[in-house]
């Protein structure tokens, strides 16, 4: 079996990252990674007339322009793997009904970018396919109104509550051709210590993190560049790097967490920093995927995290179970 | 690559559809089918104090009793394939957080048993697991509150309508020991023709039910004793049965679907049938796998069928797309 450790697959030389498209809302457009998204949307509603519609039409879009910048034709595309945050996935559903590619619907939460490349990355080694596309979108105005409460309600943000970005990203893999090559794979456990508070996601899924992260190094030893998780946000990020020092192997000083680097945390007011599926997914396909090409770092560590609540179950009083899954990445 | 045809996965020999274990609530243990069932639960609660925990506890128990028959440890799990139609897939994500086995979440709607069990035979064939278990189930009240209405309003069914099947399947896939293989996956893409009632959700699926089938029955070229969908009740499988003699290419004679298996029409006052995720896996984990182990048909062609809307999108104008995955399998 193509396991090394306990709980990590390792992958042939044959998974290529051969490219990967982004577009976001205008408030990650003029956050740090302006220049870096390939394409900026000024309206939230992309000109539709409710957020899922718009959230639905960037997926769509972020897939069909990935295809068109490279040339390629839906039917050379073997498998769409996709997923997102709204109930039933919907804005990956209907996406996948306008693209008219054979289906895997996936639901990782905020997890869905590293499930989805994790997913692409077996099918393809395994013989299955030749190019794959993996993509995801969330949508902050659809988010809200699905988790929390409506924004026309116009209610107080917590310190801890994060931003959910507005935003698609799509990544074409392949096994051939040139690009940073996914070398490992580890999908997580569900960790859950019990926090059940909805505005603070990130010390949720902070253990899950540290979890795979830790097995994923344990398992591979590989001394990583960059190593950074979906959407912690400030609060989990800090978890992630105590609970390593903890165990006497900081990873402090090479460690990034996506929620961090997509906003201006000091003046977008985004509080804790940017959560949603689509907040790993724009921040590896633009600002994670050029380090990688323009070879400023050799290896990333690429780990999407997932809070797998529902307000349902919530109010029922359950906590909120935490995933991580892990992609060593190769230039 | 391993695809024949246009869409279709070609399987070694080399995964085998060890056992199974099924659950079911108190009507579905009063249907046709109640001696084939491991277990019949006759409290629809299952002793929580709401239906979505019940719902949990019916997966949990699916998977641990599926384990315990088989003499088999959680560790020795590679992984776990499971969802439910419940939003963000909480009855499949609580249960793994209770089976501490690497966690794939996905969403097919009522679809998710036959992709749960395509996933698994892919990933098994490239090398990257032993031993998988696929999961999922349905719950008629938790199914009714989230997707219609709850049931304390008390509101008259449709004629068209179907019943949601309160039970939950596992399925233990391996690359070792004896029984039915699975020999061929074909991954479906998605099919909308505009219907946008969730009262008749037979109608919203058939379409996607004939293009799979079809694509899977030309690709391979096999003549099936028995070739079964998921949940389209009266209403869908009628249409299923028109498209292929539209086709000059009837199926009638060896077609069924598990939302007519699993209750007795005429006396258990369901309407149009079974449906619910749990409907296709439990009939399949018992009945059909039944028959395959006795030898009574020397191939199946097993295809669950699911409707991807949600309440939200209904409101919103959209119509219900539909999809089907279907899984060759051969004693």
């Amino acid at each position: 079996m193509k396991k090394i450790g306990k709980q990590t697959y390792k992958i042939k030389d044959n998974v290529i990252i051969r490219d990967t498209y982004t577009i976001v809302g205008p408030k990650e457009g003029e956050g740090p990674l302006k220049k870096d998204f390939d394409m900026v949307v000024q309206d939230d509603l992309f000109g539709e007339d409710s957020f899922e519609k718009s959230e639905r039409k960037f997926q769509v879009t972020a897939v069909e322009n990935l295809l068109k910048k490279n040339n390629l034709n839906k039917n050379e595309i073997d498998l769409l793997i996709s997923g997102d945050l709204l109930n039933q996935i919907v804005s990956a559903s209907f996406a996948a009904r306008e693209l008219q590619i054979p289906y895997i619907g996936i639901y990782g939460a905020c997890s869905t970018m590293s499930l989805s490349m994790g997913l692409g990355a077996l099918l393809i080694d395994g013989g299955f396919a030749n190019n794959v596309v993996c993509a995801t979108s969330s949508h902050f105005c659809s988010a809200e109104r699905q988790y929390r409460a409506p924004l026309e309600m116009g209610g107080q943000r917590f310190m801890s509550a994060q931003w959910t970005v507005t935003g698609a990203g799509a990544v074409w893999l392949s096994n051939y051709g040139e690009g940073p090559k996914i070398k490992h794979v580890t999908f997580g456990k569900i960790v859950d210590l019990g926090v059940s508070d909805a505005n603070n996601m990130g010390a949720a899924m902070a253990p899950a993190a540290y979890d795979s992260l830790n097995q994923h190094l344990i398992d591979t030893k590989i001394d990583y560049d960059l190593i950074t998780t979906g959407d912690l946000g400030t609060v989990g990020k800090s978890i992630v790097n105590k609970l390593f020092i903890d165990d006497n192997n900081s990873i402090e000083n090479k460690f990034d967490d996506c929620g961090t680097i997509i906003f201006d945390l000091e003046k977008q007011d985004v509080h804790a920093g940017g959560s949603g599926c689509g907040c790993s997914a724009v921040v590896f396909g633009s600002f994670l995927y050029k380090k990688l090409k323009n070879k400023e770092i050799k290896n990333l560590l690429f780990t999407s995290t997932g809070a797998l609540h529902s307000p349902t179950v919530t109010l029922q009083g359950d906590s909120i179970p935490g995933i991580a899954h892990c992609i060593g990445i190769e230039i």
